[in-house]
């Protein structure tokens, strides 16, 4: 520590503002956006057309001041931050699993995005269900909260 | 950007060298770990508790120079880092799903962890499954390879 990081390549969407984006990309599947991957990278994406899902991670350069609860979209009661989703964390990563639809050369047509146009992103993984799908996880306080209209000027 | 990240805690875990720790937490359902918060995010724990499953992120502390292909743990042959789970990326971000078994204060206990004892913790998100399990997801190169001894000499 510190670590710096480095946007490797801009995630674009159909999202310009908060207002647009979705809760989660697991409400709006059928959104697509590109991964646009620097040339610098794209030796790493070799064998990355096997893959159905990626993860994604990337930069919350837009989220408002860190505070340790919060109201969030399906919840107008208080929750712990790191019991929640919310951007607004101390470290600004956020994560966000993909159907890899395409790829031509260093860009990615992906479905089921949920991040705002222009979102500098950091990683790419392989989403593996052996390693990453838990099926019979708990939802927490999510438990049979539905999609909703995001609340007014709340993050 | 850039990005600064700063540590809001310590992963402790049984594996003190990279020999003693398992490819992927999946591989190591048994293994617990502790995940203490640093006091100043304590705020931020509240509820999580009602979540069996949390993500991870932590930093890659102790990765070698990145490449853009590489040989893995499962594989003999070259594969594109963004098609694999490898340590070393550009952005030295580790994703893992864990399960949560208790927590006092600010100590979570958690099964399944595959990191290195006294990782940098960067943030911890809860596992939701309408929007992180994706069962029917291929595996990529990874499909039908199991898991082996970690070929000597190897990241």
């Amino acid at each position: 520590m510190p670590v710096h990081l480095r946007s490797i390549g801009t995630i674009r969407t159909p999202f310009a503002t908060k207002d647009d984006a979705p809760i989660q990309g697991a409400f709006r599947p059928e959104a697509i956006g590109t991964v646009e991957v620097l040339p610098e990278f794209a030796g790493g994406l070799a064998d990355i057309d096997g893959f159905t899902h990626l993860i994604l991670l990337y930069e919350f350069d837009r989220a408002a001041p860190v505070e340790m609860v919060r109201q969030t979209f399906l919840g107008d009661e208080l929750h712990g931050l790191f019991a929640t989703r919310h951007p607004a964390r101390p470290n600004p990563i956020g994560l966000t699993v993909v159907r890899l639809l395409s790829r031509e050369g260093t860009a990615l047509s992906v479905a089921g995005i949920d991040v705002l146009d222009n979102t500098p992103l950091l990683d790419i993984k392989p989403y593996i269900p052996r390693f990453d799908s838990f099926p019979e996880a708990s939802e927490g306080w999510l438990e049979g909260r539905a999609e909703r209209p995001k609340p007014r000027g709340r993050e």
